[in-house]
């Protein structure tokens, strides 16, 4: 009998509204793993939950992942756990070399593309999050943008411009080939594509702007495991 | 016995400057490959030379390889046919997966770092330039750039703050790793430093601004293959 695989999931208002990016890596990586999970609706206040994760300190974050006794935070450290623990499923990283790849698109998407995504997008995710979360979100995030988020947000067609320009490297490379990770997807094609589900699971705003390329291989990623990630609420 | 290979390589008013971040790959890959090879200092107004190696159409550009009958113009098309002709020799690639890794940083150079690089060493380019190829330099890249040359880096010091951001990628990883392809460099690395490479041996502005840890890792490519990349005439 094996062990129920569980996952702490950030949600918005509606519980079906599931939209971290980082959340999203790691319901990829299962489904990639042909693992059985239930995910556990999580909100952003709900740091009780899973502070026993954090007794080591450091910020309450999820992805969380439960298996069994097994505890492992971090999205990349829940690839790495279910790499070793599931040998016998498919391969998450095509090799050490693949691994790298996919270590370079993470930092390549969390320092590149992340915020720019944020800044067209903040405040339609503090619309859609629970009442409980929305002063806790529009302080964080306000400081750290330093701007209120209707300021922030003000001239996002304008920014969409440069943020294509940002993702020449992801267009290149998917109109040469399906993937990131070539002719089948791995974990780097489930990092970048977070970052995009993360902006069509909590905004109606489209911020490929219908860029044929990358719309055309967001659209591969949503169909993946008969059609997984588009089955969850979007706009 | 075996053929001489030669390469067209980019050379300014002193033969011994070569600057192409293009050639800088295949010098490396040749390098890495343990391969002997003698470089033919080639000028951009050099068309003639080359030109029949692109029978076929298309600008005549450098790098352009000769071995024994066989010609291959294209840097990635060079590393492929050594990988390929030279299979007992160190593999440049790390395999399909260490491929499409180098394939994304291709793209990722190409379209993120080589225009801000261009817009802090173009003028001092153009000064290190053999005067026959002086008149088409500043034509050809005023026209692209949309500026007179002083212009255009004029503001460099203000410039590298943002292009320090663009190298985020790079940073994290080489914090984690010697190299982008892991404990030891290949192909990825190459295409990379190519950029870097182009910009110490043009210039004496230091694009990295100090930043220690790229500084570090282009110290690493610099020593490699007993520093024969720090061996070429910089600044």
């Amino acid at each position: 009998m094996s062990n129920t695989i569980r996952m702490y999931d950030l949600a918005g208002a509606d519980p079906a509204r599931r939209f971290s990016p980082y959340c999203w890596r790691t319901h990829m990586a299962l489904k990639h793993k042909q693992l059985e999970f239930e995910c556990l609706p999580w909100r952003f206040t709900d740091t009780e939950a899973i502070a026993p994760f954090y007794a080591g300190g450091g910020p309450a974050l999820v992805p969380v992942l439960t298996d069994g006794e097994v505890s492992v935070t971090d999205s990349w450290n829940i690839a790495e756990y279910l790499e070793e623990a599931y040998p016998g499923k498919p391969g998450l990283f095509d090799g050490e070399a693949g691994k790298r790849h996919a270590r370079f698109l993470k930092h390549w998407v969390e320092t590149q593309v992340h915020l720019p995504i944020t800044r067209m997008i903040v405040l339609d995710i503090h619309e859609r999050l629970h009442e409980k979360d929305k002063a806790y979100f529009r302080a964080s995030r306000e400081k750290r943008l330093g701007q209120p988020l209707e300021e922030v947000v003000a001239d996002r067609q304008a920014r969409q411009v440069e943020f294509l320009k940002i993702l020449a490297p992801l267009r290149n490379v998917v109109k040469e080939q399906p993937y990131l990770s070539g002719e089948a997807p791995a974990y780097g094609d489930y990092v970048v594509f977070g970052a995009f589900q993360w902006a069509r699971c909590t905004s109606g705003f489209d911020v490929l702007a219908g860029d044929e390329p990358v719309s055309a291989w967001r659209e591969r990623m949503l169909g993946l495991f008969d059609g997984y990630a588009a089955g969850f609420v979007a706009g």
